[in-house]
């Protein structure tokens, strides 16, 4: 059993159409607030020899990372802690903290609990105009399928390769580019905190088209065989880049680094080079 | 250590304003939204007998209430959900979700995660108009203390009176009672998880008076020996009924059934028959 086809379970009681973003909508005025939640635990997200600085960081950035995938700015972040050592509090607070600041929210609440392992979950709140909101739906034929700066480093550092840790550590939500790309009209758009493969997937859900996409064009992390960095892009997690589809007129998207990686289909498959991509990636599952 | 301890280092880094009410407060229009988050696991909020379906309830309800204490209707209810066994997810999300539906909520977005023990972290967004949202701060000297219900059921059943099982497993949160006092006008309020001495501490905290009780007035959960019951009324935790302060022109507030059980007072202090109330209750502790 894996979480997306969990998913499904949760899909038949609370609805399909609440279940296929990074993020809720909430309709606030002329605006829309966009809101999700993120759990987190020591056993599978915070990795031996991460700071409890970092552990806060990477709890905030990874809700943060959310509500840029909607083209939104992040506003509110509610945090609840389970904690097992109560002496790791205040370095998480302060890095959840001071990465809400460093994005432009600010932490308005939350829980402290006692757990039997560190666990954190993170509720963040956005705020964009409707006009300006990407959904992961929205992709056309013939869009350009493009990603922001390169997938595969958190895996590539859980591999081995040092110089990775800080992606892996310290993810830098891509906010002010979601926001950037949101006003420019990109048609849809998620992060890819699971692997470009399973993001990929994610798209071909909400869409009823196909994504095809060339392997020569991946961007790839630094120092690491051709090959196997490949394989970190396209199956790794724990990285927070943009995937996005953007009409080939709206094609470049000045202010925004990405790299175009492939198109949408009219038929209905996830294709790399011609061929089916495997759907694998970053995921829960349950024996 | 204990968790109301621990608050003080929150309140260092993220505000001490911010750390005082039972939810977080943001504009919203010419209203206000209310933000609150919650975290309940197995080992210490799951009672050996709850079903799936209880446990999902209970965990959309806790953050209901925390709702329901400031006034406010609840709208929309985030739920991240830890599970061991995968099986038990499809109770869950159907317990929270008719939770929801019976106070007017709905379920807009979670998250799914593989974890060691069951975790629920819920979170709940309410709307309020700003004259009728009531905080924990508000108290003046006169006014009447407050409580709807009765206390003490839930710990009655935990030390073996099975006829309160449903206030533990089950638990009503007061969405209409919290509403009509917030429009009468009524002081301070918030809800009373933790056991009526602690919430008149935390109340003692937000307001710059006293407040005294008369053990003699407090409605006793039924069919316990008097001394017992008023023991679990006091300290017990796991209700979720409303413990507020109303100026005396305002009572009877009609509509809502609650009994007077004290006045705020000028001294500081929380007191009990004339006697400091002992400060305790249901708290997480470290060792």
């Amino acid at each position: 059993m894996d979480d997306r086809t969990l998913l499904t379970t949760v899909m038949g009681i609370v609805g399909r159409e609440r279940c296929l973003d990074d993020c809720a909508i909430i309709p606030f005025g002329d605006q829309v607030m966009v809101a999700t939640t993120d759990m987190l635990h020591a056993s599978t997200d915070f990795v031996c020899g991460m700071t409890d600085w970092q552990i806060g960081w990477m709890s905030a950035a990874v809700t943060i990372s959310d509500i840029a995938g909607m083209g939104a700015a992040p506003r509110y972040v509610l945090l609840a802690v389970g904690l097992d050592r109560w002496e790791q509090l205040a370095g998480v607070m302060q890095g959840a903290n001071d990465c809400c600041t460093r994005y432009g929210a600010t932490i308005i609440g939350g829980d402290i609990d006692r757990h039997g392992e560190l666990t954190i979950v993170s509720t963040g709140l956005g705020i964009v105009a409707p006009a300006y909101m990407v959904k992961r739906s929205g992709a056309r034929p013939g869009d350009l399928i493009c990603v922001t700066g390169t997938c595969g480093q958190a895996q590539a550092f859980l591999e081995g390769y040092t110089r990775h840790k800080l992606a892996l550590f310290e993810p830098q939500p891509r906010v002010a580019e979601g926001q950037v790309l949101g006003r420019a009209g990109v048609s849809a758009m998620m992060d890819i905190s699971d692997g470009i493969a399973l993001s990929l997937y994610d798209l071909f859900e909400a869409n009823d088209f196909g994504f095809e996409i060339e392997s020569a064009k991946v961007p790839l992390p630094a120092g690491i065989p051709k090959l196997q960095a490949r394989e970190l892009a396209l199956f790794g997690g724990g990285d927070y880049e943009l995937i996005f589809t953007c009409p080939e007129e709206k094609h470049p998207v000045a202010g925004v680094p990405y790299t175009v990686i492939g198109r949408v289909i009219h038929d209905r498959h996830v294709l790399i080079d011609g061929q089916v991509l495997e759907k694998r990636g970053y995921q829960h599952t349950w024996g």
